[in-house]
């Protein structure tokens, strides 16, 4: 089998593997779409999560299930299936607690590229095919729906960590493709003035239609005091992090009202601490909310950002400006990603549909 | 001073009394846009809140304060204002308890036209005006801004106790002027999937606008098998109840999944009982929550519900299907409120703007 | 394989059946301790959950593991373990919107004696091995632990169904074994003056050495008008419902401040309707919440109920007022808790230790 | 009037003073029982809010109301009350949003000792009266009770903040009298094992008497490892911190379980950033939430954990080592409690019951 894989840190490259095996609840899937993401870049190119040698990459796929194992009730070979990124063991005890995403230990939810070959491959495994697989519905495009598995979960999930209500006023930090999403999931969620910040106009433009009410540029200033100018000295209700870096939760903190709360699912690559402020924290008694977390994932999870695609009140098609045809592509777009022009929101390779 | 008044019970017409008098933390207000509520039918002839006599009506208008008490601090003589139809005594036990809408006693932060006179006058009291009155931004529409006073409030409370959530298939019964807005709530608080059970094609075609689906007509059949018919078997995620009876309650919790929550704010006029159907509520242990509640007032929500109308996320001018102009038209308002014809949702009356 | 069934609605006896086969996923099981439940005795004796015939009764367990399948990892033959009452499909879409009790479909998480052969057999059938059992610490006594896998964690669910604070006033409805622990569970969760409306001293003692502050007893005079005078007039903050019919949610809403909350985990066998009083449910508008559920069972809840007898913070032994030794003599236990005298709390049957 | 005032940064002494005024919603207080606490001292010697001059110190105290202003209600001349340290204004914005300690700004609700003068004078004044104050039970020993108007209420919202919930397994890191509290508000709300950290025997002596099953000093090694060898390697659902400095939240995340919380009552004296360790905190996606808060306050506050009292389930006075008599000794009580020797606890000062 063939799969594009990590070969080292800083390497990647095509590579033969062995087929691999199907369990009494799990499917082999064969990618039908299959997008690249920000993550494969750091996992490669920064070593972000430690060495790996031979770890096939990819963990957005939209498949065709190929097998299923004897206990799997609701999927059969030929279905067109949405596999998230996030891939739970639903029995664990961290799943119990209300954070399958953590199954086993924290992130165990994500396996695939992470300690598990992913979805560049021609063939991938999916555990608990019932419980982490969902039917792809015929009138929805599988090209828009790759985007599901991964940004929009995910950008949606940091709208969801800043718990945005009715009304309220949000920043979202950083505008690629997941703060994209977290733009339009405060949207969805009820904001009302949601300041994005970001600087490429690719993506001011997809930030405007999904409910931003002003895009902000920190090449024109400190962000918290544009949002401080805005907010005429209030600050906002809410942050959503979705970029940056250790810093950026300062800025956050900063533009932050008493009571307000943050929602990060930035992956932080480097520094020691998150840095809080502690004057703008209020020494420590602000109730200022700092959460930090990795998307849900799962079949319930999918079909139901998928009846958001259906009823036409979110529409993911919106950031894919790149597509490559072919299974062989999948190198193509992973290095447009590694290269991130500038009028890249996200690429997508149609294998086979 | 001159009031638009519930005489007894069955009986309104026009009286003169007294001016009222402006404590220390109090407004005198002038109405400049009023609406009349169903509420007031209920009240004056159905009798709903008990005997009244020489009672001025009317809780939903945008007025000018014409006199702010010594301590007030935010606001002044001239200034346009929002008054919420929820005034609450901020600083009582259940307001502490977070339940200002029944500061006093249980729904006791609904003062106007309940136990004390309302905006049918030509000046009106409003205790602790810092925190119960909203300025009126330039850039908002006073006549489409009355709505958001209570039916805007209210419907979007629907949504709210039904804990509306991203993705989420709900059902909203009674699509009056509240109804619609726990349409337009629902929607902006993430629902994929909206139900809305009416019959009247001038309300209908608003649900859609707001963001309903599907609109489901009695008239064709009982709606649980409707919606059971439209999901599948599997029913809804929540319900909002914005019209009806204390049977509707039964067709609730009949279309609802396991773990599902009813939000209700329908006024329940009659019927000794609430008819939660045992079979259904899984004979006690289904997780089918069920909650009902008067809408928050005040300042702050005020402003929540203001900036949705300034970031053009939300638009009340739909509702408003009748326009009055001058003060003694309140009663033609009024008694066009009492006779419901086909094609009314929501009157209003221009006073003087 | 011997057991004692369900032989069809009002008739109970001993059986021969075929001993269970075991999944991948599963464990076979030889209790060690039992106890019978009230709901075995609704189950025969009141046809409660329809007809059955030869289904093995019993679902409150202490047993030795006998066999586990191939996929099991943290358990092995010879392990003794506590078996929750409620053993999810933790899959299930239900298990993934965070009702597992309801996975597949509602109360579909209750299997033993329900629709699944119980524990009062040889051997007995668990589901999810690694996600359902919970090792027995070699410091707890199993006959006081088989009164964690239903009655402890029932009763406590009812106090987390209504959300009791700290030093929140609380009534409990009942005080049966189910009632005893909300009582407890309420206690646990920092409730103040508990008020625990039921008539046998046997319960009465158990109540106010379980954190009852008052017992209050029904044939006294109307529990609400007591309720009401004990606490001026202003009612209780929550109440749990572990005991009565429908009609006592009446009685739950009428002494229940506004924003008040009612859990139940009472199974309902009769009546159309749950009655909720419209005049003191505010007319639909009072935020009295309600609540009723069906407990959380599997791995992580048994840890955790555990973790509170190791620590010496609550004593389920306190419940055991019958014991019997011996496999056989789960007949008399049974008919010992269908004729409830009136010093019954609890009986266990202790077969091998 | 006589008052021990903070003359500047480092300097403290009794000042002379004109008495306050009393508005209409007002009430002027004289102290019978008041206590010093440590934030009385970071005011004064380590000038942690900044210069003040002739600002009348101390927030804990037990009073008897001497005037009350026109408009309230609940209380009188000669009444017994609670004065709790944090006094909102009830229908600011941010009381409104549900942060009533935040008030006006940022910490707002603390007035005494702050930015308002406090009860170590011979009358001093209280905003909303019938808001804030609470009546003292004549029950309730007011020596014990000045407890709870600081002590009580900020240790227990360290438990609150760290959403214990039952069976949790909790560690408090600091044993001062708020974190005492913090022990017993972790217990209260249901906590299994609570580990305590503190070194001073008299603490350690309370903290087992408030529910702390184990108690971890930091002078017999690190104490995340300390913790996770308790644990397994587990680690502890919860954290509250009350105690420490802003390095403390580097040890709380690193004992934290995926999906863990943490609540901080604690004042941050100095440094520029709180430390959330990278790694630890999951490269920012480990669901371990941050939560740090001023405790809430007023009347229904007060009333709450005042029944706390009265049913016996917590004994604030177990925190009481030093009692001196005479509005006098005031200066004496306060330096001990700069001087912390190390059989302290808590001092109160009883200047006249």
């Amino acid at each position: 089998m063939k799969g594009f894989a990590m070969l080292g840190i800083g390497k990647a490259g095509w590579i033969e593997k062995e087929a691999p095996q199907c369990g009494p609840l799990d499917a082999l899937v064969r990618p039908i779409v299959v997008a690249p993401c920000t993550s494969d870049i750091h996992t490669v190119w920064e070593g972000a999560i430690g060495e790996r040698t031979e770890m096939i990459l990819g963990h957005e796929a939209i498949g065709e299930i190929m097998e299923v194992g004897a206990l799997v009730k609701d999927f059969k070979k030929g279905d067109k299936v949405l596999v998230p990124a996030i891939t739970p063991d639903w029995g664990s005890i961290n799943s119990q607690r209300g954070f399958p995403m953590h199954s086993g230990e924290a992130l165990g939810g994500w396996k695939f590229s992470n300690f598990k070959d992913g979805c560049f491959a021609e063939l991938f495994h999916v555990n608990e095919a019932d419980a982490n697989l969902a039917h792809l519905p015929e009138d929805i495009d599988p090209v828009a729906a790759v985007m599901i598995t991964d940004m929009t979960t995910t950008g949606f999930h940091a709208a969801e960590l800043a718990e945005v209500e009715i009304g309220d006023t949000v920043c979202v930090i950083g505008i690629g493709p997941v703060g994209l999403n977290a733009v339009a999931g405060a949207n969805l969620m009820g904001a009302s003035y949601i300041y994005a910040v970001g600087s490429r106009p690719v993506c001011a433009q997809i930030a405007k239609e999904y409910g931003a009410t002003e895009v902000i540029n920190y090449k024109n200033g400190d962000i918290v005091e544009q949002i401080l100018d805005l907010t005429n000295g209030a600050g906002v209700d809410k942050v959503c992090i979705a970029g940056g870096t250790v810093d950026t939760f300062s800025q956050a903190v900063k533009m932050l009202k008493p009571g307000g709360c943050i929602g990060s699912v930035n992956y932080l690559g480097s520094g020691e601490f998150i840095k809080v402020p502690r004057v703008e924290w209020a020494a420590g008694m602000g109730h200022k909310r700092i959460n930090g977390g990795l998307t849900p994932g799962g079949r319930n999870r999918m079909e139901k950002l998928v009846s958001l695609v259906q009823t036409g009140k979110y529409d993911p098609s919106k950031l894919i400006t790149h597509k490559f045809e072919g299974f062989e592509k999948i190198e193509d777009a992973l290095l447009l990603m590694k290269d991130k022009p500038v009028d890249l929101v996200k690429p997508v390779v149609i294998i086979d549909w």
